[in-house]
């Protein structure tokens, strides 16, 4: 058996993302079965389950990466810029909507649950730790606890994914104003 | 064939709604089989689709008897009551996880769409007019168009309910606060 270079290995990982987010996508979480992941990855099971494990986790991997990427934006520039990014790139959209799918699994299965918690940890994080860092410089409303601020986004992010999974953006761009302003400091 | 009275009628209609909203909410969109439905409603198909044409009928007449509950909340409270008053029925939430399900249908079927938009829209209308009586008052910001607090409003509700849906209510509570100040007159 040949050895297979990191390099080599990182890129089958990644195309084997790149095709599975695609076949989520278009055919949903149930629908997204072993033989069009083969099609859509262009890997056969073996690979795809190798890299892995199962469906579920390759489905966990696919959040924890937009997860982290969505870190990194809300870092510099909040959880409303995710938010604003979203709506200008529809073509993610698709994939979106197959987070709703899960929401059945997730309050039936606990160890699912779990995972999934643990995936979007990086998120929530980002999300206190720059409400925290904004709220040092007084450019956050101080009468109400982080956690609920960071809830309160995080919730109307909920509403807004549903609501493009659903192919209705109309008038998000305005209404993303309004949430900034719910967590800022009031102007006097 | 003997007469039906229209209380009778209205009886079996009602009983057929009930049993169907228990089974949406068990088995999810796909899973309430024409069986199910029998089996929960104690009627059989010939009676269900005789008051309700289909099963996508079915489903819409028991979005629209929520819609027409919730715009009565909402004519007297405002839609933070609404939401206030899932949170503390939690024996709802089940079924309001199956309509997290019929995002990709809302999506895809252009027809489908057009029905839930029609259901619905009694209670958009009641979001709308509750708003525009407050503006008259001033207790409501006139900064911000009526119709970007409606869709603020109905958006973080979107998100509520995928919450609720996914087993998550934590902190919920007093993040509706923050979304009723939100729309507010600013208190000087």
């Amino acid at each position: 058996m040949p050895i297979i270079s990191d390099d080599e290995l990182s890129r089958r990982r990644h195309e084997i993302l790149v095709g599975a987010r695609r076949c989520f996508a278009q055919f949903g979480y149930e629908g997204a079965t072993v033989r069009r992941l083969e099609e859509e990855t262009g890997k056969s099971r073996g690979a795809i389950f190798h890299h892995f494990g199962d469906k579920e986790s390759l489905f966990l991997a696919l959040a924890r990466q937009d997860a982290a990427r969505q870190a990194e934006v809300v870092a510099n520039n909040g959880l409303v810029e995710v938010m604003r990014e979203i709506l200008s790139s529809p073509e993610r959209h698709e994939w979106l909507a197959t987070r709703l799918e899960i929401a059945s699994l997730l309050r039936t299965d606990p160890n699912f649950r779990s995972r999934w918690k643990d995936q979007q940890s990086i998120l929530n994080q980002a999300v206190r730790d720059r409400l925290r860092s904004k709220a040092e410089t007084g450019r956050i409303r101080d009468d109400v606890d982080i956690e609920v601020l960071g809830t309160f986004l995080e919730t109307f992010m909920d509403g807004f994914i549903s609501r493009l999974a659903r192919g209705d953006s109309e008038g998000l761009e305005h209404v993303l104003q309004l949430v900034e302003q719910a967590i800022r400091t009031k102007a006097v």
